[in-house]
Formats: structure tokens, sequence, C-alpha cells
């Protein structure tokens, strides 16, 4: 294998993952979406998505292992490499969370639907834009943009802890709806670990790029 | 390098992988410690613990990259160093988890103290059992003993569900004791978490050790 179909092979393996990458965040939209909408039929969806998931992680995983025994490849991409073997078991539990919250919404439609004073879908918002971006970052191999990811992981943390504050008082006002505000309370902590993925995924970039940059320091040095 | 250093080299890796799921495991046992005699200065132990934990899982990663870099493995070794990469990961996110716990842990000595007829103990243990055994299974290369691991999944999902069930229960009757009944359900879900990871270290062994089949089948067959 020359060194041209090595790089060919490893752009292939980049490609694969965000197709990967695609199928994670759309199963998270999705069961956001059967949460905003009230709708099982959208749960089931998300549930039947994740052995397609599974599946395309365990692919990645054998391209990744392939690559590393037809070649010794160098120190950079050695760490890329590596660094897409972690991004995919990331993504494939960003699916994971998204059948989790499914499991919610629908136990949510077996209880009369009430309104909660807290922003699901911003926690959402916020989750998916840290997954889009550190994949972003990934892919245009930008450490400054993984950092920044980094960053909003605060701001998801902050927010999941003021729904947890809310929900608490909402259930001790009207513990009636103790299973609602529960379900609601674990989709939110079921997004935080989204951003947990994300925050992942932006320090495997870091790592990688960084890895970069310490190599190209010695050539240049 | 010669073939021999370079095993050495890999029991070196496996060694101080096993060195990093003592310390994971000590501040998830820790944690359930500090639950169970509301000790907050306990808690303080298993945060303090996060920083030597996150180092160790990088110098692994470390050892690990400098094993693919300097030599060129054979299919099953790569599977090995590969399994150790994720089995790492895990292990530092059961230290997050541990740390995840004692936050709740020190929440709760906050309000009084109230009995909950709910087996965290219990569930700590069955979890914690998980962990050991998937180590086990990885320390003796045993797949059938990963595959048990798998099988406990179910009866900790199990225990874990009876658990929001009764606590969703206790809300409802006393909903005072909301925040204390929501700490312990927040617990046993890091909980059901660490168990979790066991599957995942229990898969990753599967995986090394069916490579390894394979390899034995395509060589004798």
């Amino acid at each position: 294998m020359t060194r041209t179909r090595f790089h060919q092979n490893l752009d292939d393996l980049k490609e694969r993952l965000l197709v990967m990458a695609g199928m994670a965040e759309q199963a998270t939209q999705r069961a956001i979406e059967a949460y905003r909408v009230g709708d099982v039929s959208i749960c089931d969806l998300v549930m039947r998505s994740e052995p397609a998931i599974n599946r395309m992680e365990r692919d990645i995983d054998q391209m990744a292992l392939d690559l590393l025994a037809m070649e010794q490849p160098m120190a950079i991409d050695l760490r890329f490499i590596l660094s897409v073997i972690k991004i995919n078991a990331d993504l494939e539990r960003v699916g994971d969370r998204a059948v989790k919250i499914a499991e919610r919404v629908r136990d949510l439609q077996t209880v009369p639907a009430i309104e909660l004073p807290v922003d699901i879908p911003k926690l959402a918002m916020l989750a998916a834009t840290m997954v889009r971006n550190a994949l972003q970052a990934f892919i245009d191999g930008d450490a400054s943009m993984a950092e920044k990811v980094l960053t909003m992981d605060d701001e998801v943390d902050e927010l999941n802890r003021a729904i947890f504050r809310t929900l608490t008082g909402c259930i001790k006002a009207q513990p009636e709806h103790t299973q609602q505000a529960l379900n609601v309370l674990l989709i939110a902590r079921n997004l935080e670990r989204v951003g947990d993925h994300a925050t992942n995924i932006a320090e495997d970039v870091i790592f990688w790029v960084r890895g970069a940059d310490v190599r190209h320091h010695l050539a240049t040095g």
C-alpha cells in the first residue's frame, strides 16, 4: 500500500465517522422532536436506529484497526486514528442517550401532559450545537474551535442545574406531577450527557491537533 | 526493539491499566462509603482523586500510542492495545461517576437525613462487582466471564428501575423530602452508569479475545 493510498484510506475513515456522526445527531434530534410534539412513533424511529449505529461503530473500529495493521503510521496519523476510535465510541453513546430520551418521552405519554417551566429545547439546542461544533473542529482540525466547545459545557451544566432546581420546586408544589417532572429531569440529564460526549470529542480533537503542532515544532525547530 | 521487549511493554501497559482501575474502583467505593455514613470529608477525597485519574488516563494513552508507533504490532496485539485505550476511557468515566455521586452525597448533607426504602448499597455492590469481573475477564483474557458481566447489567437496570419507582412513590407521598429522594435517585443513575461502563469494558474484552480466537482458528484451520 503506498503512502497516498494510505491517506486515501484515512480520508475514507474520516468520511465514515462523519456518517456515524450524522446518525447520532439525527437520533438526538428525533428524540427531542418526539418530546416537543409528544409523538411515540418518533420514539420508535429512534429505538430502531440503535442497531444500525452499533453496527457502524464496529465497522469504523474495524477500518481503524485495519489501517493500524497494514501500515506503520507516522505519529500524527496514529493520533488521528486513535481520535477516530475515541470519537466513534462517544458518538455511539450519543445514540444511546437519544434512546434513553425516547424511553422517557414514551413514559411521558402514559400520564397527562402538563406544562413545566423548563426550557428543554434550549438545553437540547445547546447540546446539539456542542456536538456539531466538536465535529466541525474535527473536520477542520481546529483546536481553538474545540476549546470553545469546552466552554459551552459550563453553560449546559449551569442550565441543567437550573432545570434541576426548578423541577424540584415543581414536584414539591405539585407532587401529583412527580412522574412528569422526573421524566423531564432525566431527559435534561441525558442531554447534559450528550454535552459531555461533545466535550470528550473536543478533547480528542485537541489531542490530535496538538500532536500535529508538536510534530511541526520538532520538524521546524 | 525486540519482540520480547515489545511484549514486556505490553505487560507494563496492562499493569498500568490495572493501577488505573484500582483508582477508579477506590473512588467509587469511597463515594458509596460517604453516602453510607454521610461523611462530607470522604466526598472531598473523591473529588481530589479526579486530577490524578485524568493524568493516569493520559499517561496510559501515551504509552499505548508509543507502542503503536514503535512497532508494527500483530493483529492480536493491536486489538489488545485498542482494548486498553477503550477500557482506559471507561475507567476514567467511572471516576467521573464517583465524583458525581460525591456531589450528590454532599448535597444530601445540607438537608435533614431521612430513611428511604431503597437499597443503594446493593446497587453499588452489583455495579462494583461488574467492574471487578470485567477487569478480571481482562486480566485472564476470559470472554465467557466477560459475557457474564453483560448479564449482570440487566440485573442492575432492573434494580435501578425498581428504585426509580419506589422513589417516585416516596416523593408523591412526602413531597417535603423531594430533595433527598432526587439526590438518591441520581446516585442510583450514576451507579447504573458505572454498570454501563463495566459493560463497555466487558465488550472490549470480548472484542480482544474473539480476535485471538479468530487468529487461532485461522492458524490451526
